[in-house]
């Protein structure tokens, strides 16, 4: 398995603090060493830094912990393979332009084999991971139904709850999926996710001996939401996400679409 | 202006050398303080760095100077920006997926607003260059003429040369163009390249009082060229490239085409 990790903002944060957390369990408190992968949105374009090396004790993961990259929408990943080589082919997040947007997904989970029987067309994988196909699927979806990119995503919405239910009938599909503005965070098992806004307090990592006082770092207007697979931090509330639970972030916010697809009744939040 | 510089070698080779004297150049030793990326290819991937400040003081940078990455293919820009804003968005090398391969483009020159007439199909720009509009209409010529990758690259080549004459005649296009095996480099105005094999010797940087031996870094069999706006070493031949010549390499040698596009006939080498 693997583990996410995502960001909302309303102002470009630096994710350095949740990132050295991350990356210490890329083969040191945690078994994912099959690479990692970053990417920071500026505008609709994506800055991102993709490594098949254990994070732990990668030079690239160093930098981005000690190099503050603002930014409104961040997904990351470390890896631990099941399907597919320890290759940079095969490291998320992955990316495709679709509307002159840079989508990102980034996956945690596996998916049955049949998944590879499905369909393809505008968009073929690079490597070998079910993530990676799963991604090109979805983005063939979105494009078939929504050649413009919508004002009112609602219905984009629901399309991709939709998908997203689609492929967690073949297994565990965990998902981070963003065009920039947009965070969108489904959970099939494991997912937790926690806003922090004014009053900001103190943080305590719990994978590295590290501390921040969010207050000493903020604004009083910031609304900085993170989502993770596990808590990264052991003094803070965080919300376990439900089975089948689609969360989407704007700008820091939980984001409430006006459509909600029938199955998902009652969990989108 | 910019600056381009590409790499195509028949083992994976380490372009630090060659990138530290293009990184002085930005913003150093030459103006093309308006940001720089690069890209190397592993397998069909590509591992890219991206950072819209200028390179010679960059972090990232500095990262790259001292932490070798071997690859195949790389190709580099260091931008002065003329058309579109300084930011991410518009900060080269662009790459955008085909066929399962990542495809990454960088351009120096400027082509005539024209351009934004020419229509797109399949890929979008994300941000506002003619070189990013230039590089999406250039793979929606190759998508919609090769839906499938060619077994045999010589006619996608010719295509590419005519895509690329057609783009000179609005402005100055010098080009870098992958899909992780070969490189295809265009001369508009200003390109270098040059080829190295045993037996090796030693280069000194232009750019910074540096110097390679090559022989101690490489095995007897290693070919590597390197293409670049202007010669990176003064102690080294290059050869420089005619207006309107296409170079094309694959590990490391030039590849030749049987196809030749009639009015290149002569200058495709």
């Amino acid at each position: 398995m693997c583990e996410l990790l995502g960001m909302s903002a309303n102002v470009p944060t630096d994710i350095c603090f949740s990132f050295a957390g991350l990356m210490k369990r890329g083969g040191g408190t945690g078994p994912h060493k099959d690479g990692w992968g970053i990417g920071f949105y500026e505008g609709h374009a994506l800055r991102a830094f993709h490594d098949p090396q254990p994070s732990f004790d990668s030079p690239i993961a160093q930098l981005i912990c000690n190099y503050p990259i603002k930014s409104r929408t961040v997904i990351s990943h470390i890896r631990q393979a099941n399907v597919g080589g320890v290759n940079l082919e095969n490291t998320h997040p992955f990316s495709r332009e679709l509307w002159g947007y840079t989508w990102t997904f980034a996956h945690n989970g596996q998916l049955d084999k049949q998944l590879f029987d499905w369909p393809l067309r505008f968009y073929k994988p690079v490597g070998t991971t079910d993530s990676e196909y799963a991604f090109c699927w979805l983005l063939d979806q979105i494009r078939e139904q929504f050649p413009q990119r919508p004002k009112n995503p609602d219905a984009l919405i629901a399309l991709v709850a939709d998908c997203a239910q689609r492929l967690r009938a073949l297994g565990v599909f965990n998902m981070l999926l963003s065009e920039s503005e947009f965070l969108v965070c489904y959970c099939s098992t494991k997912l937790h996710r926690i806003t922090r806004r004014a009053p900001f307090g103190e943080a305590q990592l719990k994978d590295a001996d590290m501390t921040i006082d969010f207050c000493s770092e903020t604004q009083p207007q910031d609304v900085v939401s993170v989502i993770a697979t596990e808590p990264l931090t052991d003094n803070e509330n965080w919300h376990k996400m439900s089975e089948g639970e689609l969360a989407v972030f704007r700008l820091g916010e939980i984001y409430t679409p006006n459509i909600v697809p029938a199955k998902l009744e009652g969990s989108v939040v």
